[in-house]
């Protein structure tokens, strides 16, 4: 593999595919996850992961704090900024001034777009925030949420009970989508409203046990994306015949029609 | 419409659909988006939005960093560190010492994963650390991604001439696997790697261009989602008769079989 195709595979797997960027890129990074030395934007020196410092947190106490959250900032705010506040709570600084107002970008899948649940989009960004080995952790969390009945857990203040739903995706449309189909509720119910806030309790709840795990030194990958199983990356993922596309999403979510009556190679 | 349902709307928004949330909710905000008073996390006191301080950008210096800057930190980090950086050359803090490593979570739609690019998860980001109205913003510029031949702004430092393709969604693995199509290059090429260099660029070029003009007071919304000239949201929205579903992505992307062959209501 020649120099450039590494230095792609990387660039566009954002660094998290370890082994794939070079000793020599690393040794010239110069910035931490938090404070920022004063320097020319156009340094060229490659960002390097310095990740903030965990501590374990009680994953029943963030979840029922994500659940609050979720009415104070969103989705997205009340993964990430619930796992922030636990962790000033634990340990003060730097997590009692880190910014995470910013997050309430995130809810409904981006302003409103449908686009990754603001959930996931929180775990990640807390999971790169704080972890040594971020990929394998959000892969994890990812892959629960595409496959596991949600929510999961049910807060102490839960205002309805609600039923789970396998989402399918890791997508606000269609996670919602499909809970609407199962439950029977309209998408702009109450009932949705609490469980898209049960769901951000699940989330960080199950985020939190990963990164518990991960400081323990007991993580494994217990879940792979449904992707994974599929014949499809055999041909269509990079490296293979076809090459022709890129990601781990589940395939058979959208490509309804290729499943069965899929065109010969 | 009562208050569990306006809550339901405000909250799986994000909170971004102005005049959703009741004044009582707004007026015991506490956090902005920067400095954070220490608090208790459980204080239940509404996040309220409030914006740093924007000043004017040169777009084509912060499209041509933004190229730069995907080398260094992915995608995502590229137009929200980027524009950070750029504000933080004019005006110093508090964009200078704000907090932008951690935005490589989202390289190659989120730790490869194929969601959401993070061209526009930084774009939204950035968006709203910074404009008084982030959702018009943030619609502006994931609608322009959604519908134009990108990328359209060639780097100063660009190192391949690629051809632009219309991603017809606002996903990472949809936009990369339409480009592939459209040029001819597999998805580990040099090229595909440069292409989201200059995707970046062009994303964060476009975002200065809208934040300038809200800052000017000529910013007016000239795009629609696709999905807004589609006559699906019309049963299938909130607030319609089945009223099943949420989002702004185009339904024609991935629901290719209700195009033409409908269920009947």
């Amino acid at each position: 593999m020649d120099y450039d195709r590494r230095s792609a595979l990387a660039l566009i797997g954002g660094g998290l595919a370890a082994g794939l960027v070079g000793p020599s890129l690393i040794a010239c990074a110069s910035e931490s996850e938090t404070k920022r030395a004063p320097r020319a934007p156009d340094s060229g020196e490659r960002v390097v992961h310095e990740p903030l410092p965990y501590v374990r947190l009680d994953p029943v106490h963030v979840g029922d704090l994500a659940y609050r959250n979720t009415f104070r900032g969103g989705c997205m705010y009340a993964v990430f900024g619930t796992i922030v506040d636990a962790l000033a709570e634990q340990v003060g600084e730097p997590f009692t001034s880190y910014p995470t107002t910013v997050t309430r970008y995130g809810g409904g899948g981006v302003a409103g777009w449908g686009t990754l649940c603001g959930t996931l989009n929180g775990a990640a960004m807390a999971i790169y925030l704080v972890s040594r080995d971020p990929g394998p952790a959000i892969n994890e969390v990812f892959a629960f949420y595409e496959q596991e009945a949600l929510p999961n857990y049910v807060p102490a203040e839960a205002r309805f009970q609600v039923p789970g739903s396998v989402a399918g995706s890791t997508l606000c449309h269609v996670s919602i989508s499909r809970w609407c189909d199962a439950s029977g509720f309209d998408a702009s119910s109450p009932e949705l409203g609490d469980r898209c806030a049960q769901l951000a309790a699940s989330v960080a709840k199950y985020t939190v046990d990963v990164l518990n795990a991960q400081l323990d030194g007991s993580f494994t990958a217990a879940r792979q994306p449904t992707a994974a199983a599929l014949p499809c990356l055999g041909c269509h993922a990079r490296g293979s015949a076809v090459e022709s596309t890129f990601g781990k999403m589940d395939c058979g979510t959208c490509h309804t029609d290729k499943l069965e009556n899929h065109p010969k190679g």
